[in-house]
Parts: structure tokens; C-alpha cells; sequence
């Protein structure tokens, strides 16, 4: 029992860059304090771990693949979003302080060990396949998955 | 000690069709793991436990239930909403996958005994009254009874 | 062990004026309730502790410091905000309940003993330096710093 690590388990909602990388900054910040990380990518969060490629195959999947494809690269910010330039003016002033990009935390993430899990039900209500995200992502899981490994977490967090 | 039950209390504040789905898919799931789940209903959120009617008393009342009046079937998603069918979309989609509409989730979590407990001050300010609410939800509460639902969770969640 | 005060944890990343009443309400709430409280502010969520100066030395950081300038009496609701109105009329509704304003309710926070932390690395990104907190806010910190209160905290709340 004593040598069981601490557990951190996070809902990831939202695909905004924003919050992506504070759901990314807590995940490896957890995970270099020695906690067992799990993060559960759901609805928009999802595209933080797709490739980079558009998805769906009905008439509305297809538009929202458009509307909404590509991978965490396309990620912009909650604010200033509509200015077209939030991204672009965020990335440079994370590059000039030195902070790592959305795609470096990823990566860092799985370094850390983080396992990344898409949701099932929202894959199949956006028309996203297994095959569509990056070959680090776990299978798909249901809710059931998610409500065990909150229960066995010191900490659990919806973002 | 033994035989008491797992908790899981749950603070939902968005109104958006989304959020309210993956609210509701997670007390659905930890309610079928044999969790007790409660609920906090709180500024948008209370949407989703109100009858289809306009709310306020007041002018400023008055304008936010117009604007923000009707059910839980007027709730749109947090993304794509603008184009005005969102709603409209999502709902088509879920449908497709067989998906439980809200109205059905909702439903579903009153039928697994998930207690839907609305927030007296957001209440206050938003000028909603206990009558607004479907006769299922229970009696408006302030936050320490929130807290102390809290306190003897394993998961608590803000949405 | 039996007379240490339970604590809750929280993750300010929102400055939308509703989330910021929400986020004081529950802490408030908890402090009164005899918890520990710490709040750790982080992006957008910054806002609320600061003074009402513009911030920014680089040019991004200036043009961020001029469209999200001032300080928490400038947060506008997450809904409703684009028709300028509605940080008035939401001050408005919640005056006329004799509900307190998010100034009075920072106050009691402070004076119910609630501990302000601001986050670093976003502090770093958006450009925005200690002295441009009040005074009662404590010295910025890490992400470790918040791991390790959440790891104490019975409630952990991200909002």
C-alpha cells in the first residue's frame, strides 16, 4: 500500500489551446511529481489527440470534420479567438518565455507515462475512429472506465 | 462503513447542450457503477431542471428569461452554436448513433436516483423561482450544503 | 489529526465575471464551512487579482494587456457579454438581491483567510509581473505547488 502511487485522473472537454495546455501543464506537472496520470480526451478534447487529418463520414460528420479538423496544432484560444491571430500571437509569446507548445507538452506527456484515453460515445456521436488518433492513444473507453480511475484518484479534475 | 456507498457530487454551471451531455453521461455512468450522484444546478445550469417557461419578475429578469428562456431542448452546444444549427446537428447525429437526446438522459438519471438540487443564490439573481423547476428537483440550496455533500465524495466535479 | 481542517483546492483559469462569482461563492462558502481554502489563479482567471493596471512589455504582451486590461471589476459574463451590457446588468440583478459584488466577495475571501496564488508560467506568457497583483495576493508559484495542495485537499475544483 505504501508504495502505491498517488493517482491524478482528468477530463479533457475542451479543445481550446488555452485550456489544453493548462489541462497539459497540470497532467506533466502531476506526473514529475510521481503521480500516476490518466487523462480522458471527450468531445472537443478529442482533437488533442487526433492526427492531423479531417474525420466523418455522414453529411454532418463530414461538415464537422471540416469545420473542425485538423489536430492540436488548429487548437486556438478560448479569447481573442475571432481575431484569427489569437493562436499565432500566443504561440510566439509561449516560444519567446521559453514555454513548451501544445505538441512538445503532448509529447512530454508521454514521456512522463501519461496514458491518454479517447471516450467512446463521443467519438461515435463526431464521427471520429480509433484510427484517427495518434498510435500513442489508448484504445477507446466508456464512461465506466473514466468513473473507476476517478475513484481510485487523489485528485480528479474536469477541463 | 462497509456497505456505504461510493459519492460523487457534481456542480453544473454550463447551460451548453454539450456540457450538459458529458454531466450527464458521467452521473449516469457513476450512478450505474452503484454510485450515489448529486447534482448542483447553478447560474446556466439551472436550465436543464427548468419547466419551458420564461422566467423574471424584474425588466433585467424579464430580458435574461426571453433571452435565455425555455428548457433543457434550448440548450445549444458551446461550439458551432452561432450558426444556429448546432442544436439542430448534434441532435441529428446523437440520433443517429442511437444516443439518449437530454431530455432522455435527464430522464435516465432520475430514474437511477441522481438527486437534482438547484442553487438558491444563482436563483436569486437570475430571478427564478422553485416553481420554474421540473416537479422531480428538489428544494433550492445554498452552497454549504453543496460542501458538505463535497466533503464526503470520492469525486467531485465542476461543469 | 483530528483537529486538522479539511481544505479544498481550486484552479481559477476563468476572468468571465459569472465563473468568478461562482469560484468565490464556493470558496467563501468552504471557508465558511471551517475549511482550508487555496485558490491558484492562472490565465484568464489572473484577472481577479489584479490591479486595475494595463500589463505587457513586448508587443503581444501590451496589445493582451490592453484588450484584457484593468481588474476584476471589468470581468464580463461568459454569456451575454457582446452586448456590453451585461456586466452592468448582471451587477444590477445581483445588487438588487443584496448579493455581494466580486470586489466585496474577494474581500471576504481575504478576510475569511483565503489564500490568492498566481501561476508563474501563465503569468509568464501573458506578460504580467507580481507587483501587478494587490497586495493580499501571496507570491507566485508552480504547478507543483497547486499538485501538492490538491493532494491534501478532500475538493479540488477546476473552473
Amino acid at each position: 500500500m505504501e508504495d502505491k502511487k498517488k493517482k491524478l485522473s482528468m477530463v479533457v472537454f475542451s479543445g481550446d489551446m488555452d485550456k489544453l495546455m493548462a489541462a497539459f501543464i497540470i497532467a506533466t506537472g502531476a506526473a514529475a511529481s510521481d503521480m500516476d496520470v490518466t487523462m480522458f480526451f471527450t468531445f472537443w478534447g478529442l482533437r488533442a489527440i487526433k492526427k492531423p487529418v479531417n474525420t466523418g463520414k455522414g453529411l454532418f460528420g463530414k461538415m464537422l470534420g471540416f469545420m473542425y479538423g485538423g489536430d492540436i496544432r488548429k487548437a486556438t484560444p478560448s479569447k481573442f479567438a475571432f481575431w484569427g491571430m489569437g493562436r499565432w500571437m500566443f504561440r510566439k509569446m509561449m516560444a519567446a518565455k521559453g514555454v513548451l507548445s501544445l505538441v512538445e507538452f503532448r509529447q512530454l506527456a508521454l514521456d512522463l507515462g501519461i496514458k491518454f484515453y479517447p471516450c467512446s460515445m463521443s467519438m461515435d456521436v463526431l464521427e471520429i475512429r480509433d484510427e484517427d488518433f495518434i498510435e500513442e492513444a489508448q484504445p477507446s473507453v466508456g464512461v465506466g472506465f473514466f468513473i473507476a480511475e476517478a475513484l481510485e484518484s487523489q485528485i480528479t479534475l474536469f477541463i
